[in-house]
C-alpha cells in the first residue's frame, strides 16, 4: 500500500470514535494525527475528555493527544478525516469540512439520501466511487469528497443480497426482521430498565433507513458516472427490534427473485460461498478473508460465537432454507460497531487510497 | 359456573405443572385432588418433590400433598387431567388416561395433529369441542376424551389472526418472526452459556409446528361433526429465535388477505379492539376481560411490560401497519406460560364445563 | 382505622412516584388527591406527562389527574405528601412544605440526617416519631412535620439487625457488602452498556450512607425525646455493588456482638422469626404479616424468586452460619423499590395515622 | 525456552479443555500431541465430539485429531498432560496417569489437600514444586508428577495477598465475597432460568475451598523439602455468591495484619505495583507484564472491562481503602477460566519445564 496518511477523527470521545482509534492505532498506512470533539472537551487530553468503555486501553499514543473542537482549520492537515458525530452535529462539521477540501467519510445519516454523495458498504458497492469527480465538480473540489457508510443493519442486509444478486439477478422482494444490539445506540444510549429481561419492537427511523439505503446500495451508477441509480423495483419491508445484546445485530431475511424459478438452497450457499469484492482483490488491511462466512449448524450465526468472524468485517450467515411465503430465507450477523460502523469507514477509506482519491 | 370439580395433574412437579397449580389453587370450580410426576417423586410429598421456580410459594393446600405415579387408576376419581407432561412421556401415558375414560386437557405435541383430537386455543376455536362426540365414538368412552392446547408461539398467532379472518375474510400469506422466552424450554432447559448476550435463531421443531397447527386452529370442523377443516390455502413461514427474555414470546407478522384491497390500519385496530370469544361470552373465570389488548404506542408491545395485562390470557396487539411486501403487518405478545401453556388448558377446561361435556 | 386522608405526591412522574401511585390506588385509607412534578410536566394530564414503566397500568382514577407544580400552595388540602423527589430538588421544596405545616413523608437523603428529623424504617424504629413534639416546636409547627425513609440497601440491613439487636444485645462490628438492583438507580438510571454482563463495584456515596444510616435507625431517643441517641460504638464497613438484576438487593453481612459467647445459628432463626413491630402490631394496611421472612435452603434468599414476599414489605433472611472472622454471618433480600422506598413511606405513614399524628 | 514439549489434554471436550486448546493452539514450547474424552467422544474426529462454545474457531491442527479414552497408555508419549476433568473423574484417571510415570497437572479439586501434591498459582507460589522429588519418591517415579491449580475464586485472592504478605508481614483475617462468572460452572452449567435477572447466593463447596486453599498456598514449604507448611494462624471467611455475568470473577476482600498499625493505603498501592512472580522472572510465555493490574477509577475493576487485562493472566485491584472493622479493603477481579483455570495450568507448566522438572 502507499506510504501512511495522516487521518483525524471527529467525535473521537463517542463510541464510533473509540472503535475507529482501536482500528487505527497500529494501522499500516493510516497515522492518528488529529482527535476532534465537541468544546467541552476541546483542550483537554484525550485520556481525561473520553468515558473510555473498550476493553483493550486506550493506545499509548492516543492517550495524552490534546482534543481539537471539530473545526476544518485544526485538521487541514489530514489526508482523511473519519466522522463518527452525531446526525445532530454532523450535517454542519462535515459540509464545513467538505467545503475546506477534505476526505470526508461520515457515520451520520445526514447526507445518505445526497444525490450525488456515496452509500458504500466496503465489500458491497465500492464502484460507487466513481460518481467523486462528479461531486467534486459540484462542489468545486479539488481532493476533498464526502462518502458515507449506511446504517449498522442495512449493512449486514445489502453484503448477501449483493452475492445474491450478482449470481441470480434482481430480487424483486425483501422481508427483513432485525434483532440489534444494545450498542447500537451508543452512550448512555439504551437504559438499563428499558432493555433489560425485554425486546424493544421498534428503533426510531431504523426501518425507513433500511427499507430506502438497501435498493441506493445495490443498485449502479448511471453510465456517464453522473447519478446513482437506485433499484427501484426491489420493495424492501423491515421489522427492526431491539434485543439485550452487547454486540452484532441478527437480521432474519426472507427473499424473491424475479428469474423463476429461484436458485436451490445449495446454489445459494455456493453464491455466498464463492463471493469476494474489491477491497479483497486490492488485499486491504482491513478486508476479511472472506467477506461473507458461512455456518451449517442450525442453530448459528450467534450473536457471541459469529460476531467477531473475520475480526468483525465479515457477515456471518447460515440457516439457507426454503420460504414458504416469497422463495428463500436465511438469517445472518454483522458486527454492527465493527462492519456497521467504524470498521465500513476505514475499510472504504483504504479503498480510497488505492484507487488514488486519497 | 357447576360445582366443583376434582383435577388432577400430570407431571406435576415441572414448569408447566407449577404453573397449574398456581391456576388452579384458588379456583371457583376445580379443586386440586391429585398430582402425578415420574416414580422417582412417586411417594413423596410435593414439596420434597419439586424445584419449587415461581416467585409465589407453594399453596399451602399443595405442599404436603403426596405424589402419585402417572397411572389412571390413581386418578379414577378425578373430573379433569391437566397435563404438562413432556412429550417423551406424554404419548403413552395420555392414551392410557384416555383409555380410561378420563378427560385429558394436554400440554404436549403428541395429539395436536391427530384427526379427531381437537387442538384448541380457548380465545380462538372453542368451536372444534364439537368433535368430541366423534372422538368418544371412535375410543368407545362415556366420558373421556382428550384436547390439546397448542404450542405457546403459534397460540400468539392465532388469536390476532381470527379477529382478522372474522373480519375480513381469509389470508393467504403469513410471514412470522418470533422471539421467544427461556421459559418455553423448561427447567433446566436453556443452558445460561447458550443465551447469556446472544439470540439463538433456532428452536428445534417450532417453526414447522406454527406452520401446522395455525392451519388446523384457524380452519373449521366439517358440517357432519366428523372431521376439521384445515385452510389449506393459507401459507405460513415462520422462522423461530430464542432471546434473552424470561417470559413472553414476541412475534413480528406480515399477512396477505385474499380480498383486496386489504382492510386499512384503522380497520384492522377496530377489529382486533371488538373481537371476542366464547370463552368471554360464557363468562368463565379465566378468560381475559380482552382477547386482544391494543398498545398504541411506537415502541410497544413489550414482554416485560404486556406480558401480564389481562392476567397473562391475552394477547397483546401493536405497530399495525402496511407491509410493503405483503399487505399489512403488526408486532404481538402472548405470555408463554399463561395462555401459551396451563392458562389455555385450565381456561379450555373452563369451556368444556359450561358446554356440559364435563 | 381512621376516616380518608388525602395525600399529594411529589416527584409523581419518576420512578419512585409511580410506585407511590400504585401503592396508594386502591389504599384503604388514602386518597391520591394532588400529584406534583417538574415544571415541564404540570399542567398536563398524568398520563401525557409520565413515561409510565410499571408492568401494571395507570391507575384508572389517576390517568387524567392534572400535574401540578410542587409548591406548598397546591398541596394545602394534603394530610400527607409524600415526595419521591430527586436530592437536587428535594431540599428546598420538601423545606417549603415543611414550613406550610404539611406532613411531609421523603424518599430522598437530604434531611435524614438533621438532628431533629427522624430516619424511619417502618418495621424498625418507628419508636422516632416520638420526636416529632420538639420537631414541631422547633419550626413552630402545628400539625406539619418531615421525616425520612432510609437508603435502599440500610433498609434491608437494619432489619434483621434490630430483631439481633433485640434479642441478643448491641453489636459492635458489622461487615455488610451489597448486589444492588438496577432500579435503585431510577430512570433512565444505570447505561444497559455499564451493567450489561458485568458488576459495577461501587454506587457513589451508598456506602457512607449505610454506615450513618445504620447506626442512628438502631439507636434510640433520649429519655427527654428531644435527641436521637445512634449507636456510636457499632461500626459498620460497607462495599455497595451494582449488579444486572431488576428489583431486589441482596445484602452478604458479618456481625460481631458486644456480649460473648455469641447466640447460636438455631438461636438466630428464632430470633428472627420471632421478631414483630408496632406495623404489626397497629394491624397497619401495609404492615407484612411477617417482618422477617426466613429461607432455609442453601441457595436462598435470591432476588428473582424472594423479592415479592409479603409483597415486598418483608426483608427475606437465610444462610445464617458461623462467620469464622466476626461472629455470624447471613444473607439478606430487601425489596429495593418497596420496603426500600415508597412502601416505607406509606408504612410510615400509616403509623403515623394510627399515632394520631396526621 | 526449551525444545518443543508434547502436551496431551484429559477433558478436551469440556469447557476447560477447550480453553486448554485455544490458549495450547500457537505455543512456542507446548504441541498438542494427543486429545482425551469420554468414551462417548473416544475414536471420534475432535470437531464431531466437541460442542465448541468458544468465539474463536477450533484451531485448524485440531479440529481433525482423533480423541482418544483418558488411559494413560494412549498418552504415554506425552512431555505434558494437561487435565480439565471434571472431579467425578479426575480422582481415578489422573492416579492412574501419575502411576504411568507422567507429569499430570491438574485443574480439579481431587488431590489439592494432598499432603504431597502442590496447589500451584503460577504467579504466587511456584516455589511449592520444591516439593517434587518428595512426591517423586513417594510414589517411586522418575519423572512423572502431579500438581493442581487453585480454585478459580481463590486464585483471584491469592494474587494480591501474595504481594501485601511479602511487604507487610502476615494477615490474620481476611474476609471475602465474591461474585462469580457463569462460565465458571462449566456446561450446561448454570440453567438461565437459574441465573437470569437474579444472584444465588451460594456455590456448592466454593466457600470451605476458599478458606482451605488459600491457607496452603500462601503458606511455605518446610526447609527439608518434605512438608507444606499452610499459615494456620490467617482466618478466612468467605462468602461466593453467583452472578449473570459470562466470564470474570470480582470479589470484595477486607484484610487484617498481624503487624499493627497497617500500612496505608498508598503502600499497598505501591505494594501491589511492585509486585512480581518467578513466573515474570523466567520469562514465560504465559507470564503476564503485570502479574496485578491497578485500577485507580473509583468503579473499577469491571469484569467486561477488566478481565483481559493481560489476555486474562492477572488479576486486577482497585479500590483500596480503608475498612472501618478490619485494616483495609479492595476489590479484586481474575478471568476465571484463564488465569482461574486453564491459563495457570499452561503457565504452572511453563515454570516446570524452565525449572528443569519436564
Amino acid at each position: 500500500m502507499s506510504p501512511s496518511k495522516k487521518v483525524g477523527i471527529l467525535g473521537a470521545t463517542g463510541t464510533v470514535g473509540q472503535r475507529f482509534i482501536l482500528l487505527l492505532a497500529d494501522h499500516p498506512v493510516f497515522t492518528i494525527h488529529a482527535l476532534g470533539a465537541s468544546s467541552r472537551s476541546a483542550g483537554k487530553a484525550y485520556k481525561d475528555a473520553v468515558k473510555w468503555k473498550q476493553s483493550r486501553a486506550i493506545p499509548a499514543n492516543v492517550k495524552d493527544m490534546t482534543v481539537k473542537a471539530c473545526v476544518a482549520e485544526e485538521f487541514k492537515d489530514c489526508d482523511v478525516v473519519f466522522s463518527g458525530l452525531d446526525a445532530d452535529f454532523a450535517g454542519e462539521i462535515e459540509m464545513a469540512f467538505l467545503k475546506a477540501d477534505l476526505a470526508v467519510f461520515s457515520n451520520a445519516k445526514n447526507y445518505r439520501r445526497e444525490p450525488t454523495v456515496p452509500l458504500i458498504v466496503p465489500t458491497v458497492n465500492t464502484s460507487h466511487f466513481d460518481l467523486i469527480p462528479q461531486q467534486r465538480a459540484l462542489h468545486n473540489l479539488k481532493k476533498g469528497f464526502i462518502i458515507t457508510n449506511a446504517n449498522c443493519s442495512t449493512t449486514g442486509l445489502v453484503v448477501p443480497l449483493k452475492a445474491l444478486q450478482d449470481a441470480f439477478g434482481p430480487m424483486s422482494h425483501i422481508l427483513v426482521h432485525t434483532q440489534q444490539a444494545i450498542s447500537g445506540a451508543g452512550y448512555p444510549g439504551v437504559p438499563s430498565l428499558d432493555i433489560f429481561d425485554n425486546v424493544v419492537p421498534h428503533i426510531g427511523g431504523e426501518e425507513e433507513k433500511m427499507e430506502f439505503e438497501a435498493s441506493k446500495i445495490l443498485g449502479g451508477v448511471t453510465a456517464d458516472g453522473k447519478e446513482f441509480a437506485p433499484l427501484n423495483n426491489m420493495t424492501v419491508s423491515a421489522t427492526c427490534t431491539r434485543v439485550p445484546v452487547l454486540d452484532g445485530h441478527l437480521e432474519s431475511v426472507s427473499v424473491k427473485f424475479v428469474n423463476q424459478p429461484p436458485p436451490s438452497v445449495e446454489a445459494v450457499y455456493e453464491a455466498l460461498d464463492k463471493y469476494t469484492c474489491e477491497a479483497q482483490k486490492l488485499k486491504c488491511h482491513l478486508a476479511p478473508e472472506h467477506a461473507i462466512v458461512i455456518t451449517k449448524e442450525s442453530d448459528r450465526p450467534q450473536p457471541r460465537l459469529d460476531r467477531d468472524n473475520e475480526k468483525g468485517q465479515a457477515v456471518t450467515v447460515g440457516r439457507v432454507r426454503k420460504c414458504p411465503v416469497l422463495d428463500l430465507k436465511f438469517v445472518l450477523l454483522v458486527h454492527n460497531t465493527v462492519l456497521g460502523a467504524a470498521g465500513s469507514s476505514v475499510l472504504n477509506a483504504e479503498v480510497a487510497v488505492s484507487r488514488g482519491l486519497i
